[in-house]
């Protein structure tokens, strides 16, 4: 399938183009506000002096990375601050396609269609493993698809499309799959602070040179505008210790360096949050899920209940996730989801909706309704 | 020679770590400041709604392009706002090498380290044309250069280093080399506002189906490190018009977008800001161009006096422009400068001076000290 040209916004032009009231189920862009800290932050930055304008470092604002180093229990030197997750997945998957010597990425199917986008884009081979029943991406079947031809495996836990949560146990397979095959494991742990589980696991926990870990603020922190997000590399003084040096001269060719009034504020916001707002945010996820769920229950879908993240992937009975289907809902129902085909073929049966609109109940009340 | 890692860094170091006090006249960042709009628009846009801190277009906020539009006289569709004009050369670059046969990138010796980094990077081939006496590019040195093999050729007017503003037969005859070897002309013009010749001429005015025109506001608006640049593509109806599409394409799969309070203050900023802000800094540029040439002459320097830019580039007696030389000025004159090995072998002997320090007269006071 075509990954290159991410269809979202197919569906969400259609979605604003329909005569009627729609639900947008569409977008991950978080709808609640950002800690009072980025805000605080910018207005700081805007009084700077002319030199807090000019570029910041091209592994991004000291502080910042020291405050990521912090957080990650790592040292500052192994982090490069990116242009959002986006920009970290794509350092981190062109480092294990220029350090091992397979063509060939790993994805789970479903799978976020960036990822593949981007593999597609690089000129490396993907090859897709489908995921459980239980939306999980099975250590084994990852070991049994992996060989001497793989660079790079990609994992996402919390996971977008699925909200499989992958537990210490599961991460440290992952790794060793890696490992034993010469490649790069590539942790996206971007939806970290939306674990209802209590299992979420980073992949820098297991200590494996064969893991690059990437994440942003974009979710956590409700500001997908403003790309600041960061990959850690493994340290520098081991077997893979000049990834962080690749990336950031690749960083620094394509992009010189990251826009710092958003790194600026993102820095004051990581000083000034406590996990009250990270909480708040999980709450308020926890509600949506219940309420949507319930609303599945209602219509006879089958679903996997989210462990973590802010995506529900369901199946209607004789309703097949195409993208015809997906414009069915909007003009029938009055509610936008993601057609399942657009990340891949294991869940092209699907739908997936997100949850980051404060109109999931009415969502829920329309899908009753049409559904019943 | 190694342009992968950009040898300015070293210099401003070794500044920073000398015993004495020391003119920067490393950094290119401007050191006055940006256009009160600038300000004003990252105040408003810490008040804007949550949906506000959300991804901009892939493409750019649809306001700033319509602005930069309008700048050119171009339609829209032929704009991909970037991450700074680093990105809008990366993407100028990539499409070139994508659309066109050769292999090869030619480029200006001496040149900005990053282009020849970036080419290299993307493992083109370089062919390097040594500018005239004057500092300028012959069109016909040019011609000379190119074959089929070339992809794309990369011209920067007003240049760094150089100082040279090409005119509009000068670009015309650039274009036509381009479209004689079916190769990209990529014109990077972001020193267009620093034109002191009047006789700079974009690329754009050509209506060449083979230019790009890559910009940005770092310098003209004294914020190299909000990364807001553009490139413009040719016409989507033209031969080459699939260039803007397989550009977003790359930025999207890259970056996702560029960071959206920078673009909000941007386009606050075209709105709100006149051209007495880009006299004014003109005039400020036109006397420290005054001051130091005037010192040059003190010292028996070559050197050409720049048409634009804020760069200068001075050859003193007996006293090439090597790492080793510009670290004895840094220790004996107090002066830091770029060595002229840095851009390349054509002017390896010479140094060039950034005039961004308000610190210019004693800059020019030590160097006439420590050569006369």
């Amino acid at each position: 399938m075509d990954y290159e040209t991410p269809q979202f916004y197919r569906v969400m032009q259609y979605a604003a183009r329909a005569d009627r009231d729609v639900v947008d189920m569409v977008s991950g862009s978080p709808d609640w506000d950002p800690p009072a800290g980025v805000r605080a932050g910018l207005r700081e930055y805007a009084d700077g002096d002319p030199a807090d304008f000019q570029y910041a470092p091209s592994r991004g604002l000291r502080g910042l990375r020291e405050r990521i180093a912090n957080r990650h229990g790592v040292d500052a030197d192994r982090i490069v601050v990116t242009n959002g997750a986006g920009e970290a997945n794509h350092l981190a998957m062109t480092g294990g396609l220029d350090q091992f010597d397979g063509e060939e990425i790993l994805l789970a199917d479903p799978v976020y269609p960036y990822y593949a986008g981007r593999a597609n884009f690089l000129d490396a081979e993907t090859t897709f493993v489908p995921v459980a029943d239980d939306g999980r991406l099975d250590p084994d079947a990852v070991r049994g698809a992996a060989s001497s031809e793989t660079a790079v495996v990609v994992v996402n836990s919390p996971n977008n499309p699925t909200g499989a949560v992958y537990d210490a146990d599961a991460m440290a397979a992952f790794a060793t799959v890696a490992e034993d095959n010469d490649a790069l494991l590539v942790s996206d742990e971007v939806y970290d602070q939306f674990d209802y589980s209590g299992r979420f696991a980073s992949a820098l926990d297991i200590g494996s040179p064969n893991v690059v870990a990437t994440n942003a603020f974009s979710k956590s922190m409700a500001i997908t505008g403003f790309r600041v997000g960061y990959a850690v590399f493994p340290p520098t003084d081991g077997p893979t210790g000049e990834l962080v040096d690749r990336a950031t001269t690749r960083h620094m060719l394509t992009n010189v360096s990251g826009s710092r009034p958003a790194q600026y504020a993102v820095e004051r916001a990581m000083e000034t949050t406590d996990s009250a707002y990270y909480e708040a945010a999980r709450d308020r996820l926890r509600a949506r899920i219940e309420t949507f769920c319930g609303a599945l229950d209602a219509t006879g879908a089958t679903y996997t209940r989210p462990d973590g993240g802010f995506y529900v992937l369901a199946r209607f009975p004789e309703f097949p996730g195409t993208f015809e289907n997906a414009e069915v809902l909007v003009d029938d129902a009055g509610v936008a989801g993601m057609p399942g085909a657009a990340f891949g073929d294991a869940r092209a049966d699907w739908l997936r909706f997100s949850l980051t609109t404060p109109r999931v109940e009415t969502a829920a009340e329309r899908l009753v309704e049409y559904f019943r």
